[in-house]
């Protein structure tokens, strides 16, 4: 039996978001008295806490999240720890070379998730504000190598957002973008990655239970 | 490389449910005109199409679906197709004899899946009301079996919703139980099932991206 660790982080009512983005709603519908079933709406953007980014998030003729095929978000998996044991500083620059020193694992359709340790600062206001953050010249690179799929665990790869997605998310790059995943920490270097979006058509992204599979 | 085969539902703004339960609602938020990004806010229920049910969602005290081990979403599932090659009849009673003759597969804690074929009559209005049924002595049957998931391609297991549920989810039983699947024609009898539910605190269910994994 494999081990299954969880990269997800909860979702509950009222949660932040980005200032712009639909809020998190989680409202009871019906109830066991009312009705015989427990059964609760939820609103919510499709890039609230954990979720991915499809190309359509940021071109209109973009591929949306339906249309991805299934095995971009599903198999061998690698960490880049970038702070091993601790955790990058608030706001702090996340460097090309940072990445280089790991070269050897950015490969055409490679899946690489990185970790900064920002998710403990999830449920605290700076969580959308302070992140370590990626540098478009990071990004670019990262582009230029091809990989299938990037994980992190910062609510947005940094803060020169637009043009990181577009580098990342582009015309012949269409690299699945798996923003704010949590406990990396737990990950050994190599392991399978799911994290299947909801089937949701023509759209720009889905949230995800992120989960990391563990061979023996 | 594994195969992996879509055992999902489309969601689609309008998309007909349950006529109690929570509508779903897919609405553009902004766009990359209006602010840069495509980005989309959804409402729905936490039984909207392919989806699972915690033991919350009958128990005000059972498990809410994000406190069941990840390890009940994945892993070795098995096909009871109920009418290979064709499909049940709308509202035909499925029976315990039907699932007698697959007994070699029903041990504790095994993921069953069986096929109606009631997925063609998705998208129309009959296929929330007209659904091949479970009988309570095949849900009893089951549950007496303890197997760990039950998942079929019909919105709910059965006409006697409320009993059906009760023996599925009850305590000590607590089957997680996944609705709505479609394309299971496609499946061999072995698979490997993934279907995460997403980590929503403290509540009765969650729409999920149902996905076999097929080993080559």
């Amino acid at each position: 039996m494999p081990r299954l660790i969880d990269l997800s982080l909860p979702l509950e009512h009222g949660q932040a978001t980005f200032p712009f983005d639909p809020k998190l709603s989680i409202v009871t519908h019906n109830t066991t008295t009312s009705i015989g079933y427990n059964i609760t709406q939820i609103s919510m953007s499709t890039h609230q806490g954990t979720h991915l980014d499809a190309p359509r998030h940021f071109f209109d003729d973009g591929t949306p999240v339906d249309e991805i095929p299934l095995e971009r978000f599903f198999g061998e998996a690698v960490l880049v720890d970038l702070a091993p044991g601790s955790a990058l500083e608030p706001k702090q620059p996340i460097t090309r070379e940072m990445f280089q020193v790991h070269a050897e694992h950015f490969h055409p359709g490679a899946k690489i998730v990185y970790r900064t340790g920002w998710d403990r600062a999830f449920g605290r206001p700076e969580y959308y504000s302070d992140f370590p953050s990626l540098s478009l010249e990071a990004a670019e690179w990262i582009a230029a190598r091809r990989i299938g799929l990037l994980g992190m665990d910062t609510p947005t790869p940094g803060t020169q957002w637009k043009e990181i997605h577009h580098a990342l998310l582009g015309a012949g790059i269409e690299i699945v973008v798996v923003e704010a995943m949590a406990n990396l920490e737990l990950l050994p270097t190599r392991f399978t990655l799911a994290a299947f979006p909801l089937r949701i058509k023509g759209r720009d992204g889905s949230p995800i239970r992120a989960v990391a599979i563990i061979e023996p």
